[in-house]
């Protein structure tokens, strides 16, 4: 048997141990491999469809609300990542440094992308003079790099792929309304293409990104009760653009610098579809999202017109827009149906000798093993298409039904640590605004504040030191 | 004025500098921006929308012929870098090398990939083993670095965008097809896509790919007659598998290496298109790529009704799957026009309030500036449509036809250089097969051997030597 072949008994249950449980289904479902440099991997076929697909609908809605794809230099001079305080401080422990280039030393060293509101920062200033250049909303699908000492298959990375969105406005006003239209097309996309829930809400001061003003966020929920930060949206006011120079005249002959914002996902959401959705079979993929959404396993298939069949079957809901497999490889049906079930294709029809004279054909849903027959006619397409809409509401459904029962009111200190062993999730509790209250609780339970609630007011105290409380925040163990 | 905006007067013509012009193309079109580092650039949302649609087009290719996307990491460590002995001779004065990561140095460098190929031979080591795992055909779309001393935008420089395939098989036979059908594929590309004739066959010893056996190439041809490779596909036979290991159980029980291949192209088709198309007035762009295929311009646009039936026309062209704008900018017409040339949209049309009270509306081809009047009815669609694809046609001949005419067969090395001098393109000749012979005409003619005719066999002498010749082969000056 080839070495990365996938077999019956692959995975370790995710009851036993979680994390080996996440690292089986990245490698047995062939997502990834590791290379030879630590912490930068391969994205394996599987596992890049999985990013094409989030690309291509992602990539969709950007253009839709006037965004445009460019691409910047990979390398950043030394100096020009200096240029904004906070941003340098943010990355300087984590860069990876060219200091040869074609045989000789380099005068000055260059980095390589952590992120590129420099080099956005520089192109910005150098093209932009009067408000009828602006707003300018760029979006930029690379990959980053970031020196890290523990890494993990798509969570944490020193190499990881992403788009990164960077915007220039006239006015406050329109820069943070990007900032919040971009957090609620993430929101949006993990909802609709993913089927996950996501909490959603505005960074504290400590864990927001370096050099912005505000960093709003979505927080998904993984099985092991440990949140994820999927997706986040930087408001920066005008600190780049003082730092940088970008200046425009308005409309009243006045020199203005511009408002920014800066907004990406990245690889992660790989982790947090593993993470959300998968069981101990290996991936569950959400069917709008999911490379092949439907595979065709034929039974018997020496047996006279079964292939004919599962191909016959296959070109109706192809033509129907799915997105289809048949698997006519030697291997036995049962060996078929865990692959298909490592993978996570959200439908399985299987189609025998038998059903073909009976007419009909068996549907398996992924998500909960559900079988159902099936008639073999021409609203058979219809039928799966349904199938396939239900299991997505379905999956979103139990997603959302796991994160609403894993936020926990709390009021006391005590109450944080326990519901954080006992249950996980997040905590929901008052806050006074203090670091010094969130570095308390991190050092006790090894929890950080996820976000601040938007629409909530704090009502209250503060369950550290007892002060009023100024925000009702989300704490949790995060990946 | 901004200083990015578009002059009427804005670019040197083609004969009194053609670099020039080149160079004045790519900033007025907006395609390209320069970085802070030196032959580093910034593709603008103009030219990467090109590159956009070269991807989108290719990759559909690409997967047709069963291949699938994966992503290796950016960094290569060295010592796998040294592993074949003939591509790290051809790459080593060209990396870009990192020594520091996360504050520290490391301990082994770390090379920004200047390809792939090293990557794809250790990952499929690792992952093949039986003739049930072959062929795997991979490709990636990603950027490269390599260390230039001098460069320009898109033609050369330190990064480039670009996919490279890689692909093994468990045969020759396989693996000679695969090579042979990417360059067909790069062909039609061209062909079909950018309307570019190529010049194809295979590479000389000397002008191969570093670590292969056979090179195959398609090569455009400029206004000035200058050559420029524009893709390569790369037959490299067992070499990286028995440096590599890699191996598979064969059906006969045999462990046995495979046969590999690799092929890529880049972002230099952007400097064809400009070079090979363009003209004193900007980009021509050819329609089928054009992110614009249409623009709509209104005269007398604040006259009741003009803009409305601007709109109009626009949906309905939309409505049949053309890419159109309208610009309603209160810029002039003319103004308009020019701006609309430079950026080399394949069709404009003006409508004003006496076309709309006639029931039509002019339609201007930008490739030869012919106008058309056409009804303004049901019809439109249809005749754009056609338009453009005559346009298309127009352009491939034109470009065809002088390629053909700068194909010049020439016997003496004196006509060498003559031809070279007084027409450019071409010189198609005997040759020995020798390297001398190659070098020879390189120092006196500054002209390299571009490809070996992989149809006429050799009938005579070489002129460079004198001795019996083995193959016919075009040199040419190449960028």
């Amino acid at each position: 048997m080839a070495k990365n072949n996938i077999k019956n008994d692959a995975i370790t249950p995710r009851d036993v141990d979680f994390a080996q449980w996440y690292t089986d289904v990245c490698r047995k479902a062939e997502l990834m491999d590791y290379s030879s440099v630590k912490g930068f991997i391969i994205y394996r076929p599987y596992g890049y469809a999985l990013w094409e697909q989030i690309q291509s609908y992602m990539d969709k809605r950007f253009k839709e609300t006037g965004h445009q794809n460019v691409y910047m230099p990979m390398l950043i001079p030394e100096s020009l990542l200096n240029k904004e305080k906070d941003h340098v401080e943010g990355f300087a422990p984590e860069c990876a440094v060219v200091t040869k280039g074609g045989l000789d030393d380099l005068e000055e060293h260059l980095i390589v992308r952590p992120t590129s509101e420099t080099l956005f920062c520089e192109h910005y200033a150098k093209i932009v003079n009067s408000y009828r250049d602006l707003p300018k909303k760029y979006n930029q699908w690379c990959s980053v790099v970031r020196w890290e000492k523990t890494t993990r298959p798509f969570l944490r990375g020193s190499e990881f792929l992403w788009q990164e969105g960077h915007t220039i406005h006239a006015t406050e006003e329109e820069a943070r309304s990007e900032t919040l239209m971009m957090r609620d097309i993430y929101e949006e996309t993990a909802k609709e293409l993913l089927a996950i829930p996501m909490l959603t809400g505005r960074k504290t001061e400590r864990e927001k990104f370096a050099g912005a003003e505000e960093t709003y966020t979505i927080e998904a929920l993984m099985h092991d009760g440990k949140a994820l930060q999927s997706g986040t949206s930087h408001y920066f006011g005008q600190g780049f653009a003082k730092a940088f120079n970008m200046t425009f005249l308005d409309k009243d002959n006045k020199l203005k610098h511009v408002y920014q914002t800066s907004w990406g996902v990245s690889t992660r959401l790989l982790g947090a579809i593993i993470m959300v959705h998968g069981d101990d079979n290996g991936l569950v993929l959400p069917p709008r999202l999911a490379p092949t959404q439907v595979v065709i396993i034929p039974i018997q298939q020496k047996k006279a017109g079964v292939l004919e069949k599962a191909d016959e079957i296959a070109e109706q809901l192809k033509a129907a827009g799915m997105r289809v497999s048949v698997d006519a490889s030697d291997k036995s049906p049962g060996w078929k149906f865990s692959e298909a079930e490592m993978r996570g294709i959200p439908v399985r029809i299987e189609v025998g000798p038998r059903d073909i004279e009976n007419g009909h054909c068996v549907v398996v849903k992924r998500n909960d093993g559900v079988k159902t027959q099936m008639d073999l006619d021409e609203n058979l397409p219809q039928a799966i298409h349904d199938t396939l809409e239900t299991i997505h509401q379905e999956m979103y459904d139990k997603a959302a039904a796991f994160l609403n029962s894993h936020i926990t009111r709390v009021n006391t200190l005590e109450e944080v640590g326990q519901v954080l062993d006992e249950k996980g999730g997040y905590v929901k509790m008052n806050w006074c605004g203090e670091e010094a209250c969130e570095l308390k609780i991190k050092e006790l339970y090894q929890a950080t504040s996820r976000c601040i609630d938007e629409h909530e007011e704090a009502d209250g105290v503060c369950p550290c030191c007892g002060k009023k409380a100024k925000h009702v925040v989300y704490f949790a163990r995060a990946y």
